[in-house]
Order: C-alpha cells, then structure tokens, then sequence
C-alpha cells in the first residue's frame, strides 16, 4: 500500500534538507520526492514524498511527529498511514491502479458463456493488453472487430434502440444522435474507445481509459473523481449477445458513454468520485451500493412517469423492459436508504430507486455525502490541473474565496450584458 | 380584497400621467399612489398603486393589457387579482391585517376555562384593545398583571423550567438565562412584550406585534416574512393554569420567544413566511400544516436522543412529558411527508417529525418550498428596508449579484485577516 | 474612553464567574456586562465586558493575559485598549457619543452672521436641546420653525433648485420629486427630519439623528457604519440666507439627504463607516479626506459631463455654480491620491475629483479601504440587528458562508423563475 | 475570415433541416455543421455552422434575418459577420490559425545577426516544420540541439540566472529550482518543449503549442484564452547570444515559462486571453500594449523594491539590469494609461510600468477590461471542455449560478472541516 507524506516547505535555504534528515533517521526510505509551487503562496512549497512501503508504521508515525514539531507553520498530511487509505492526487496517479490479477480471459467463471471457447479467451487477452499498458495521455489503441463481434453488436444494438424511445431517460434519446453522427454508432460498427473519449471530453469533460477487467471498486469510484471511466474494449461472447454476466463494449457504449455526454449526469458521477477519494473501507461500500442504484440500475420519473437511466438496465434488453413493468418495487430515491439497502447481482433487481429528477438526485446525493462520508478533510478538484487539492488549513481556503470572487463578478458582467442586449429588443419608444 | 398595481414607469415628463389616464379610461379607482427610487437605477421609478376594491375585475384586466402595451420596457406586476392573492410588501403593511372579527373575549368558546368568568372576559378585551390599536413601530403597552395571574403564571414557569433540562432542545436552555438577565423572565413576574421585543431585534431582528386573537394562517405566516411574530398578550384563566386551548403569553413567551433567539432558528422561521406571500390557498395550507410539525410540535434529534423544540410542547408539560415517551410515533422529518399529515388540534399528537438535526431541518424546508411552492415570481427580502420586492426580470437581478460580489468580497477579506492573525500566533521559526 | 472585553466563554457552569474572578483579582472594575447568542452556536456565550476608565491600563493588560491563558478555545477581542480604539457595535451605541461640548450657539465664532443675535443664539440652544435627549429609537422632535426661517429657507430652495437639472447628478434629480411627494419639501415649508427619516428607512434604511452640533470625525464617520447620518436641525441666520459657516437644515435636507435615497449611495456611505470603525487616528484622518472629497465635495461624470453629488455642492449656490466652471482643476477620482489630499475649509476648494461613474467610485474607494485601513480584524454589519460582528476565528466565517450559499440559492431560483417568465412570452410554436 | 453561426435549434424532428432549408434557399453554403448538447438542457441542440468563405455578406444577412424569425426560442449568434471577428471557440480551433506566411527563415531582416548564415536559416526551417504540422493533442517533437546551440544557451542561462536572485521578482526565483529538477533546466541542456508543457500541464494546466515564426497580435492572444502559450523552439543565432530581435527559446523557457507556474499570473495571463476573443481591432490593440507592458515588459514592486517579471527583461542581460537603475522612468500600473502608452521595439524602454502588487495588477486589469472592451456579449471558459461559451440568454446563467452554488457549498464544507481540525488541536479543558 503506498504511503504519501503531503508536506507544506518553508521557501528557505535548508528547510526540505532539514525535513528529509529527519525522516532519514527514522529509517524511512523514500521512493520519489516531488515538489510543486503551492496554490497558497510563493513562501511555502507543496512536497509530496512517498514511502517505501517496507517502512514499519510506527517508524513513520515517530517520524511524521517530529516533523510536526519542526515548525507550526509547516502542514503534514498523511495519506495511506494507518488511517487514511491512499488516493490518486493527479489524473496520472490513476496508471498505479492495480490491474494485474485480473488479465481478463484467464479468469471466466465456468458458467460464462466464452468459458470453453479458447479463441474467445485469447482474443480478449490480447484486447485487455491494451488496457494494462495504457498510461494517462496515451491513445487508445483502435480495435478491429471481427465479423461475429459485429454480428453480436449489431444484435444488442438494434434490439436496444427499439426500446429506447419509450423506456429510456430523454437524456440518452437526446445523445445518441449526436453519437452516430460525431462516433460512428450504428448497427454496423462498433465505436472505437478513442472517438468517444474525444467526444466526451469536448462535451463535458468526461474521458475513457482502457480497462482490463473489473477494478476494484475504491479504483473504479476513485477514478470518477477525475472524470475518468474505466471501460472494457471486449465484447460479450457472441453465442449469446444478450447475456452477459459482466461489462463489456455494449454495456459501456449503449449503457454509460450516452449519459456522461450530459453535463449533470458528468458532475453529478463526479461527486460521487471525489467521495469516494480517501474514504473509508465501509464508506466505499456505500458509495458503490449507491452507484449500483443509480449510475447502474437507476430509474428517474420524466412526465410523470419512470425512465431508465441506469447503464445495467440501458444495456440489457431484458431488464430494460422489466423495470418499468409492475413486478419490480419502485421505491422513492432517498440516499440514506439507498445506500444501505441490500441487491442481488445475478438476476434482475426486485426494487429500484426512481429519482424524483435528475438534477434532485444529484443535490440529495450530495448533502448525503457531505454528512454521511467520514473523511476528516476536504478535498477540491482543480479541472486546470485535472488533480485534487487537500484542504487542511484556512489559508487554504483564501485562493478557493478569491476564485468565488472571480467568478462572482464575471456572472454579474454577464448579467450586464445579456440584459443590455434584451432592452436592445425590447426598447418601445414611450410616445406621450 | 386590496388590489395592487406594480409598474416601473420610466423618469420621463409625462410617463405617469399617461398610465393614470389609462386606469381613469377603464373607470379603475384608485386609493392610493406611492412612488419610490426603482431599485434597477434611475431611469425608472416603481410605482404602487392600490386600487379600491369596489372595481369590478374585468375592468381592471382591461386596464392591465392597456398598460402592458404601453411600453415593453414597462413591467406591470398586478397583486391581488384573479390570481394572485394580495400579500405585505412591507413590514408596516402588516398594519392592514384584519384583527377586528377576532375581538378577543367576546368569542370564548363554551368550553373555555374562563367563559362563564364575566371579569376575564373583561380583562381579555381591554388587553386585546393593545393589539388592535398597535401600528408598526409603536411601543408595546405595558400590562400591569393581577396578582391571580401572576400566579397562574408561576405555576406555569415552575413546572415546565424542571422539565426543560432534560426534555428541551439545547437551545431553549443556551437563551433562558440571558431572558432571565435581560427580559425579567423568572417565576415572580410575567416579562412585558416590549422587553422581549428590544432583546429579540437585538439578537436575531425578530419583532413581536401584539395580537387580539387568531389571526387567519395567512396572515399570521406572512408576518414571520418580516421576521414578525404575532403574539398575545393576555393570560389563560387561572382556574387551569396548566391547561389552555389557545395561545396565551405563557405559550408565547415560553414556547416561542427563546427559540426565536437563535439565528438559525430566526431564519428558518423567516424561510416558511417568505414561502407564505402571494402563496395560493393550497400552498398556505400545506405550509401551515408544516409549522405545526416544526414550529409549534417540533421534536429534534440531540446526541441521539429526541429532544422538543416546538412551541406547543415547550408550554405544555403534559405534552412535553408525554412527547418523550413511547406512546407516540416519532418519524423522520421529511417536509413533502410532513406537509400532507393530518392532525388533531385537541389531544396530544399521536405522530412527532423529529429533525434530524435544527439546521438541516431548515435545509429541508428550504428545499422543499423551492420545488413545492407555486408562486410564479421570485421575491427578495431587503433587511434594510424591511420590504420585499418582487423580481420579475433579469434586470432586477442585477442588484442581487452585485450585493453577492459585495459579500463575497468581504468574505475573502475577513479570511485574509483571521489567517494572518492565526500565522502570528503559530509563527515558529524554522532553525536550520 | 470606554474601554470593552469581547469574550467568548464556553456555556458551562462557572465558566463566567472564572473569568469574572480574574477580573477581579487584578482589581479590573466593570460597569457593565452583557451576554448575548453567540453567532457560532450554543456552546459559547459572547460576553461583552465594559471596563471603568479609571482601571489603569497596565491592570488591564495583566488581567487580559491571564484570560486568554485560560482556555485556547476562549477569544477575547480587546476594544479601546492601548491600540484599539472603542467603537460602536450596535446601532444603540450611538448614544454614547459625546455632544455635550458642542452645546451649539455658546460658540459661535465671532464671524458667524448670527454671533450678535442673541434670540438666535437662544432658538440654536433650544432646537440642540432635541440632539441631547435623543436616543435611538426616539421620535425625532417636531419643530414649528419660524417665519424668518422659512423665509431663508425658501431663498435657499428657490435658488439652488434652479440649478440642479444642470449642475447637479441625475440621482438628486430622480430623487428630489419623491421627497417632495412624500417629506414636504417645497418652498413653503422645511420639511421635518422625522418624515424624512421615515421615507429614508423605507428606501435604502438609512436613519437621522439630531446632533446638536459638529460630532467628532471619528463619531461622524462611525455613525455611517449603521447607516445612521447626523443632522443638525436649525437653521443658518437670516441675515445671509446664502451663506454659512457649518451645517444647517440647509445643507442637510438639500445637500444629503437626497443622496441617501440612492441605493448605491448609501452602501457608498456605509462603507466608509465600516471602514472608520476601530480605525487608528490617521486612518480616520485619511477616511474624513475622502469622505470631504466625495460626500462633501464629489463630482461625477455623467454623459461625459462633470456634475455635482458633493452635499457641499448641492448647498452652496455659488460653490455650485464654480465647481462645474473652468476654474477649478477637476482631477481622476483615485482614493489613494484623494485621501492625501490638502483642502480649504473656508473658500471654494481649488480642486474637485471626478467619480468616473458613481457606482465605480463605491467600488475603487472599497477597494482602497481594503487595502489601506489596517485594523488588523475584519468585521461584519448585521442588518437584522443593526450590528457588528468581529471576525477574528476561521469558526465565525462558518455563518456568512452560510448566508451566501443561501443567497446564492435565493439567485438562481429567482433566475429559474425570470427565465420561465420570459419563455411563456417568447415561446412561438417552430412549425414544421 | 471564417464565419460561424450559433444557432440553438429545438430538439424536435424536422426542426434543424427546416433551418437548413433557409440556409439552403438563400444560397448560404456550409463547411460543416456539429451539434453538441446545450449546457441550458435536452429541449435544444447548440448548432454550429461553419459557412464558406465565398459567400456574399448580404446572403448571408438575408439568412439570418429568415433564421431569426424562425422561432423566438431560437437564438442566433454570429461571430465573424460584418461586425465580430471570427474566434476560436474551443482548444482545438486554434489549429486553425494561420501560419504559413511566417514560413520562419525565409524572412529574416537584413540586420538579423543570421541573415547571412545559410545554415542557420535552414536549421529554423527545419525547427519550424514541427509548428507548422502540429495539431492540439500532438506531442511536440524532440529537438536535438546543436553544439552550436547548446553553448549559445549555456552563456544566456549563466549569465541571467546570475541577475535572478537581485533582480527578478520571488516567483521565478521560486518556480526555477522545480524547473531544474522537473524540466532540465541547467547550463548544459536546452529544455524541451514537451518536457513543459507536461510540467505547467500539472502545475497551472498551461499548455505550450510550438509556433513558426511571429503570430497576429489577435491569434496570440487568442491562444491565452485556453491557457495556451505559443512557442517558439529554435534559438537565436550562436554569433550574438545575448542579442535577438525576435523571439526564441531562450525568451520563452526563461522569460515566460517560469511565470506561467505560477497560478495568479496563470489566470492573469488567461484574463488577457478571454477579453482578446471577438475583440474589435482597436480593443486587440489595446490589449496587446497592456500585454507588452505586463508580461513581456512588466516590473512589480516587492518589499518595497521594483522587481522584473516581464519576459523581455527576464531574458535580457542588458534591459533587466538597465531597468532597475535610475535611468528609465518607472509609473504605477493604471490600465487605462498604460493601453494607451507608446513604446519602441527596438530599443530598452524608457518607460515601465509597476504593479503595485502582482495579484492587484491581476484585478486592475480585470476591472478595466471588463468595462473597456466592447464586445456587446459575455463569454464563460469552460475548463473541463476548454472550451468558450457564449452568453447570449439569461437562461444561459443558469448552470453558471448552478456551479456557484455548487462551489459555495464546498467552500463552506471545506470551512466546517478545516475549523474541526482546528478545534481538535487547540481544544484545551476548561478546568472549574
């Protein structure tokens, strides 16, 4: 588990050689020092060190104390100690998560419908190679889908969108023109990862990352923080393409690309990340029950009626015509219960949140997470330098008040403006 | 039914004259014009005009298009028409409220502890008269209390002050002692309306208005608009000092008053009389049946435990007992559930919303009024003015973001501050 | 001088009295003290303390250490002491200002046009005998004024009102038909300060109190803080209806009192009170410069034309006329060159600075304040209770981040609002 | 000249081709049309339409006055028409911009220390080819510096950072040390492009694009609005290494480069860039002298004492000694004056301007562009699609005013945590 020491550095001759000594005599070895300017002014620097993880707790813990004592002015934050799990600070931290044990193929459960097909098991072995040497910046490497992959797509494809005008959220209904004529949708082809991860980011930001197999889920949420998706580039095995017992392209293309296309589904899948950042291991498991019901399997009242948006039930024709029939219970989206209520992942869901809105859904989320989550610091997203700030101390707070400032004054110009331009129009002479 | 016209008539020669003949062309009385500087600058003027009630609706519609034509510029809001029901625009508006048909004493019901006690009867009416000839900024009248009623109200202060410890919120007993040092609250005498109220504006700029009786739901939750709350001034009959079936000041002065000295509490108040103006019959109704659950019966959950917060329970110690117990059903506070529960107004309640906390509580009526509510215009209170003001266009935003950038700033400005004083403190200097 | 503790004391038994035995074991005399709700919640109490003047400084330094020592938590604000000077915290507070030796009419300089008439002298003493006995809240006196007066009155009126729709800013213009309307301004009669009290606190809350004579700089400047202006109430000598020496009815009722009906105006002018408040004596001395160069003495420019908004201007016809020749030198409104700035008090000044809007001049002349004035604490102005708060822990910035999300709130539901409004006007069916 | 149409288009069948019809029937060829999702919700398509260059103004008008009618709903925006200048509206457009005239090399001026060197004029050829084939999202390519090369910077590199620590303001002196160890800044190599570009990516989300030669003023700071910073890649000629008439790496990576790490120069730099879109020809003008006197030749006033922080000093032996000397006149930094100051290119300055402070400048600048620049619209960069909005509507301030409240919400979060951490460390008993 990686260690991380967050340290504030005077801006003076000797300061950090002073601060390293002492974690030298404590015998804690270093595996990388990295020092930033600090969003908090030119007096101080951001140091990031991260520790060997041979180093027993306790040395660290004396050494982090001393440390401390060095100078009330110099924050420590300790990230991944005996507390506080790691987290990804950067978008780049996301190529440490862990993909390895799962080099997808070796490991299909033996009622899995490519179980025994050998080529099937290859072919996604070579596919999931693409993901475990994909680092952030990098492209995604282009898939050539073969004739029985397509035949399948084109199968889950055309049966979908029959169902989409009547069963889906008007949020998908919306996009999906958009992704046949900007990422090659149709029932012929099947998107490549990288045309949609170069919609998405222009459209709100969202990007793909090749994946493997299934991450964990503190890896997966964790990458929501930075508007990242994890996304398998394999396809379900094509004796039956409208099964499968995991993810694959369409569950990804069909049932999540067209919902991170709409600017508060990206924030509010956002937040869910950046909850799920350095929480603990019980509040991961919440906040994965609550993505279950929502991002997965959620319905949300449109007209007064309920819509699917969950990429589960988006991507599966079964269900999709099942949630809105009687026999589910649909319950009122409430987070608190959400969050602790129990699912079965091998059959269709007996009950499903609708939210009363979208946009509802996303502010209850939120005020459940700011009082549910146990994490003892904030945390800020910076979308320029696509990482996270940890807030531990008011001055921290200064350039986030300024920033409230600036943006402030700039929507009152705007304001300005637009009412300027509508008296423009508006303006009758007051003949007397 | 008042009536009021709202135009914004341009600082031109002429401008008014013109819209008066309009309203003198379609036979529109009017009982009063007032001008005032216009908020968006000074090209216009806003000005009110009541319209005396004998115009027949059809006539004044006429009149309202007429002046809708005049001048796209011109924004005509119209209060109390068809639809939109008459409400206070200022605090001394409230003057208007119609108390007469509520001549206190005359209308005791039969099973009124004091209806056969023709000299209570007597003392009612001439205290009501107090409330009947009060106007906004007026002192309240001093009420010399009978030795009987200081006793009905020292058996009353007595027995509820034991309980209070151990079954009222934390805030009742954080104000108690300064409405001791400050107000003359003790068991010896019944504290005077006007201390309270100098106390209140100092505190949370909460106001008492003195009462003659029941003031209809509508009027009485516009005062709270303006941080007004209407209050008694007559005692029940001391036959039953511990039984009452209407508010008296025991119940105003111990049941109200401190919790309207939390500023929390004050604006949450303020929050449900701002949702009351111009509010549909439907909407007051909902809304008054959400002050019965909060601010009148409202329980709060204080390091786990219920604890009573609400007005009725605070002055009635059987109740106040009773409400702690496991006789009655104690739900989560939910306003959408909350403001369709039915109640009894003559026994104890067999159902309490427990808030799960004072402040989120606030949040949730907050939200729920947003999305409940179904006036079709935004208002604005000014505390400086004491008014509110209708916002109608873009333009009259304007004001608002400039007051926000305003606040904004000084926000940031105070946080430069505190950091500098905390830097001073803890400044240590690092030894190399 | 007074001399105040602000403490916040934890709201546990015998905390208080810990502290007020400090106080007393260094032989500290109080003369008062009062607890109120503190804003940051139910565990703290904040405690005002006024300490007697007699208590040497030393005492109280010593006693001060002892009670900050006392608990960490525990913050003691330390007002009028060796480097803080006493301010008012609330709008009550003004009545502590000491006017007793301007008892107005004994000093009269011997150039004053009423130094030999004794009757006048007499009729000053009896109209500053109103200031003396006021205190907030009172009503401000009625005064019959006598023919004589009205008569210089009128000259005054007839003469200057001549002269605004050239010389003067649009604001006075707007404004001027309002108090005409709704204060009794007209050649016949001076209107009387308590209507014109009423209309201001309707308008932009701005009150008047009478003085009896010059207040301090300090005094003056401070009362602005709580949008309080000082007004004399009598009026110059007949002999020379044109002319005077020091303020009058004139020059208030003409001169200010029509600027204060301007919303930005009055922020204007309260935000050079809050920046008076606890100001050391060359701060104060700065801010009286820009006070005199601004409300006393500004100009404007409007439509590219200079125009007068100076209450020194608009009262003095002559001044009036000057000020817009090209006699003087009229320069860039820059707060910082302005608050360095020498003047004449006895001619017409040879210098004006020129707002470049006025609304600009309310943001530079803030901007300045911040970045100029070192009271080394923030405050904050309560409207609801009439009031300052000071600022000196991260804690108390938690209620005004509050306050702005929840005008924030308020703002984007008004937009939702306005923005529906607009569309049921706009919206035309698009035809296929 | 480009020109784009912006059309909000209802999200309705039919609808777009109707628009295209008119556009069709007056003779109004496309380029190319996108649709995104409307950030103002699903019931609109934001259109963008890129109309061929031959097509006759007056058509074109015709076709939009047609467009206009179509739907009131339906707005219209035109940029590059008779009267706005075309602008990029996301990062990639700047790939559009023009740089084959400046094909660098063939046009040195005859006084160009390389104007004769054959050889060198090809090297910059060839070092220009990378600018001429890069696309956004390209790497930029390694270039492999010549002996020749690497001494001409070894002696600029000496000789400047010699001057740094007396001479240059705190922020580069505080950025170059992580230069150093993240970039391979050092005497003996030419840091490369990519290398940062990765680092201000991380630190301020700055980007660099390789440029050929000199940009428009317009394209230039075009670019800045995306935090983009064109530059050049090759070196100046090996004969005259402290002397170069044009820019080149050693005016890039140590005059510029350090500032952009710095995040107020950062937004800063970006403010410049957003006032510059769809600016008149005047304004770009303006614009570029206020650029010319900040970041290329800008002093700021630290402890007292001017410093350099413009990038024409920064890389410039001579004029960063010279301007801190008694020989050039130094004026505070008013905007207004400086826009409107001349200067010589060829020359040292003779006069500079002085920030008062670095953040100040930041706001000064602000302030005045938000009142001097003339285009009648506000635009919004979005920093998750780096990409421009333009606020035409009110209902386009809506998810502005969502994301304040959104931020204001975690600001305040951010505070409730940041003062529990506090409390916990400062909590001490309050011993009876």
């Amino acid at each position: 588990m990686a260690r991380t020491l967050l340290m504030a550095i005077p801006h003076r001759v000797g300061a950090l050689k002073k601060a390293l000594n002492i974690l030298s005599k404590h015998d804690v070895n270093l595996k990388k020092i990295e020092s930033r300017p600090s969003k908090i002014g030119t007096s101080l620097y951001d140091f990031v060190v991260d520790v060997e993880k041979e180093v027993p707790q306790q040395k660290l813990d004396s050494a982090v104390n001393e440390l401390k004592k060095l100078d009330a002015a110099n924050v420590i934050t300790y990230l991944g100690g005996s507390n506080i799990p790691w987290f990804p600070r950067k978008i780049s931290d996301l190529d440490k998560f862990n993909q390895t044990v799962l080099s997808a193929g070796s490991e299909l459960e033996s009622d899995h419908p490519g179980f025994n097909d050998a080529e099937y098991r290859k072919r996604r072995l070579k596919i999931a190679e693409n993901a475990l040497q994909f680092k952030h910046g990098s492209a995604i490497p282009h898939v050539e889908y073969t004739k029985g992959e397509l035949e399948a797509w084109k199968q889950v494809y055309n049966k979908l969108t029959t169902l989409y005008p009547t069963h889906a959220c008007s949020q998908l209904n919306y996009v999906l023109p958009m992704l046949q004529q900007n990422c090659g949708y149709s029932e012929n082809q099947i998107p490549q990862l990288q045309d949609i991860h170069n919609f998405l980011k222009d459209t709100t930001g969202f990007r793909l990352r090749p994946v493997a197999g299934l991450l964990s889920s503190r890896d997966f949420l964790n990458g929501l923080a930075f508007r990242v998706f994890h996304s398998t580039q394999y396809i379900r095995h094509e004796s039956s393409p409208l099964y499968t017992p995991e993810p694959d392209v369409c569950h990804e293309l069909l049932g999540h690309v067209p919902l991170f296309a709409d600017p508060d589904f990206a924030d509010f899948s956002q937040e869910i990340g950046l909850a799920s950042l350095a929480a603990s291991d019980d509040d991961i498991k919440r906040l994965g029950t609550l993505y279950w019901f929502t991002v997965e399997y959620g319905l949300c009242k449109q007209e007064g009626q309920p819509k699917a948006y969950g990429a589960g039930l988006l991507s599966s024709f079964g269900e999709l015509e099942y949630c809105l029939t009687d026999k589910p219970e649909i319950r009122p989206f409430e987070p608190e219960k959400v969050a602790e209520q129990q699912y079965p992942i091998t059959t269709y869901q007996p009950v499903y949140f609708m939210a009363d809105s979208f946009d509802r859904a996303k502010e209850q989320t939120k005020a459940w997470a700011a009082k549910n989550m146990h994490r003892p610091f904030a945390i800020r997203y910076n979308p320029y330098t696509l990482s996270v700030e940890v807030l531990t101390e008011a001055r921290r707070l200064i350039p986030i008040a300024k920033d409230l400032q600036s943006k402030m004054d700039a929507l009152h110009g705007a304001m300005e403006k637009i009412v300027a331009l509508q008296e423009q129009d508006n303006r009758l002479e007051f003949a007397e």
